[in-house]
């Protein structure tokens, strides 16, 4: 099916589709560990599609804002590869996918020196925040929104600060993996000034709108699709890309990559990243999680397209 | 660079970086586990690349025969798939890379009921091994092996009896593996017999150009390159190339997806299976291991040519 | 309170005391892995002790039949160590307590080189029965009896070749256990002959009151209570009494040591072998197993008897 | 042998043994993690021997100061049970042994609810130190060292503030534990004020003698040796002593109950706590420990001293 006719497509039909697949919001539930997440609307569903041809198309809840949670993960990974290079990331995080959950201390305990298994886990994405140049912890965070608003290509994208606040409050386990770090040299920085950062960038809130832009700059390999201008090397994309298609979706990646096949990144409170490499970003909101962490109607939605439109890599 | 113009630079090139690449093997060793596979020559380095348009490029040791080992299990999936269908398979078996090293058990044990990470582990391969149709292990491995002539186009590959019954008098761990898993209820079948169709499956010996017309069918969605006829059914070449991404270079997938971008699966006697989505199917050996167990110079080789040629899917 | 008082009281309250703990039975279960252990009476509670002035006292169930199952370890530790010497046997097993179930594969895994924490646990005693000298494993397992029968001062005790088949066609643990330890080296003997001893010794049928007999030599240091020879070395014997109460009870050992400090070995035919140093030997039958695989009214009731005869050794 | 004939034995022989033994100081390391521990005398022996009739016997650098580290542990556990009761104790930490290291994860990971295994590793030692009743961690600790002083029969044990402040610098270990234990919810107190008491009860600085003493009122199950008065309930002691004898030597505590069969408790400073049963109390100071983190010399020392005089209670 060619681009156009897709997309004319989806306009008759991505309506109807976020109707009926809330349904699938009944299989899964909303995150509870803060309360701003536990306040999210269990039936919500939205979604952006943002094509290189300039063409948007959004249904369902796409207007609600969001905090990226680990999605955020994925563009702090960019930042520090664009502030330290490739080599200085790779001594600090691996590159191999994990069947553990996100939060895991056992990996990082039976494998020597405690490096976390790549970036995308908690562990391995609390080490990179603390690669983000920056001389405060509110310093390098506002960098990092800096990014996210010039992919979003929008000035929208800032931190929620009670979010924020509730994750600093709320994170024992986040500390508990930061001090096992730190206690094995794998993390440099301080303790909390780097939890900071992290806590920060996952309160970033979005809109699908802006998830769908972000998404279409990796799926454009790094460059602006409209003025073609570089925001990311090449080689980065590449490397983010990767990672969201063997360790993106927690520990339902491998079975997403069959049933979907594109690459894309989850966060806790029920949004994701997607993008068709060449063509176009997505960008999700369902707020009910299955049990692996994932937004449940988002999955649904996303493999639904992936299958109508023969969108898997694979 | 066009897929002529390609051809013509790897013709001129080849024998020259294959003849350098023979270096990389004093990185590895090559495995020990059975006096055949000891017995391999640490320098040996060759290559076939079968495009679809019928053009064959072999350099190097590409004559030298080597056995399938693990490469044997995108086989035995897709031939368990096409036996049992694709619930019956996944039911025994999950969709998820693990980090761990190929033969643990952690995983097992953790991680309830049993049921083994991914068809690509020792443990998940020995699954599928069981659920391959036939009277017998013989009758079994003799339909994996005429599977395997097939896709080679070739009545070359046969079974190795030195290198068999090698493996079946050496495999204590696959035996405590099996054991756990028919303790667990996940392997239905009788230990001894089904290692038999794994020992069997794992011994079949085959040449760079065979293994290379089998991942030119991968590259071609499963349908026979010159006939057009299908082989196996693309959704389960989809399911195979995912796993081949995800899992398949041990615990060094995921350096792999970033390096070089390709579905590929090695074996421990060194070869390499990969191929380009739609353009061509590649046989290596190079015996000399890596730490992960992968072929050191042939890991090496793939990811200059993914380079020169812009190879990676990411 | 004076051996002779003790037991005047117990004379007159044991039976009592059996009678009211037989409820204890109805929070336990009773094992069903094999079918002759599932058919082991539910309420059922025997016990004998025996003092070494002679005297003998049953109550309950006594004269039921049951299999040693676990506290067959105890004995063929001692026989490997009067077969081997200390040192053989510690270079293959260890010394130490685990927190893992019986059956666990993790710690093997975990702590290299694959060595059993200790004699005790399932991965422990099969390399102890590997070490027992004979010429088959019928001459193994005949070994044992008789040393069995010897400390027993009593003929009785044989294999009960029902429960030895059952043992050999369920045990896909034990043989996954086994190759595991035969493919890290700690297991020298081949791996059916060496499950063959294994699975005899636990199918050796005994009453409570050989039971009683055999603890009454380990707490006369492994003196015959009667003749004074020597059965068993003094030095062999506490290590056997060492591991009893450090690792004697599965995974509440530590909680035994605190409520009922004494060394004893249970079997999850609901068998209990337990002794009072110095003073006398106990044999309990109850089968209803609680959670940790300790017989559950035979645990009250020891522990009732040690806070009543204030028996701890702590 | 008599104890008036064994205390003449030691008054002849003591100082010998220590000076001949300080040679098992090469085999081991002090600890480094903190610069106090790091300037340790590796040759340094020492040991106090309080017998209940009043006799005390020293040798070597006896009068050497040290800081209690893990030894602590043994008082916490007392003065919570005093404090609390056993029931609020064990809601809160197991009964169990690990063969796990003193600061692993591992198990509080894989056992659900992460209920630490027992109060003599890092994990369960911090949760006991929590519910110490006091105002504050200042306070808690004052009490501790008082409770301290008062076995010690001496007002000499104190904070040494150097340790005290170095611990605290250097414990990411610790806080990755408790942050872990809080964010399971087996830690109710705030982390950092938790911690606070423990570095302080690490750093209590005493002597052979008053580690001898303290030894002592233990043998004598909890009542002062020459006032009679209880300063512990009697139950209270038997548990400590349980966990002393399954748990005090961190992973070589099953070694040690077949060599040397004696409550004890070792410290990563080298000093240990040992004591047999209704005779005596020993204090010991070596600070080259063996690989798992006991005093080397200290430990040849005591198993000397067993067999010579029986102490073994198995």
């Amino acid at each position: 099916m060619s681009s156009v006719a897709a997309f004319q497509d989806l306009t008759d039909n991505l309506p109807d589709w976020v109707e009926a697949y809330r349904a699938y919001a009944a299989e899964g539930r909303v995150a509870t560990y803060i309360p701003e997440l536990a306040h999210a609307p269990q039936q919500a569903l939205g979604i952006t599609l943002h094509h290189k041809s300039g063409a948007v198309i959004s249904a369902g809840d796409a207007g609600m804002p969001f905090t990226l949670q680990s999605i955020s993960k994925v563009f702090t990974l960019l930042l520090a590869l664009m502030d330290r290079g490739e080599k200085a990331v790779f001594e600090k995080v691996g590159m191999e996918p994990t069947g553990d959950v996100f939060n895991s201390m056992l990996k990082l305990e039976l494998v020597q020196p405690g490096k976390p298994f790549n970036p995308l886990i908690n562990a391995g994405a609390i080490v990179i925040s603390s690669l983000i140049r920056g001389d405060s912890p509110e310093h390098k965070a506002e960098r990092i929104v800096r990014f996210i608003r010039e992919l979003a290509g929008d000035e929208g994208p800032s931190i929620n600060e009670h979010v924020y606040r509730s994750e600093a409050e709320t994170a024992n386990r986040n500390r508990s993996l930061a001090y096992f770090l730190k206690d094995n040299k794998v993390l440099d920085e301080e303790v909390e000034p780097t939890l900071d950062v992290y806590f920060r960038q996952c309160a970033i809130e979005v809109t699908c709108a802006q998830v769908a832009r972000m998404g279409l700059v990796l799926a454009n390999d790094g460059a602006d699709p409209f003025t073609g201008r570089e925001l990311i090397p090449k080689r980065y994309v590449r490397i983010a890309k990767s990672f969201m298609v063997t360790c993106g979706m927690y520990n339902a990646s491998g079975e997403f990559a069959i049933q979907v096949g594109i690459p894309a990144k989850s966060g806790v409170a029920g949004g994701i990243l997607a993008l068709v490499p060449g063509e176009l970003g997505i960008g999700i909101i369902g707020p009910a999680l299955n049990d692996k962490g994932n937004s449940t109607a988002g999955v649904h939605l996303l493999r639904l397209l992936s299958e109508r439109y023969d969108w898997s890599m694979f």
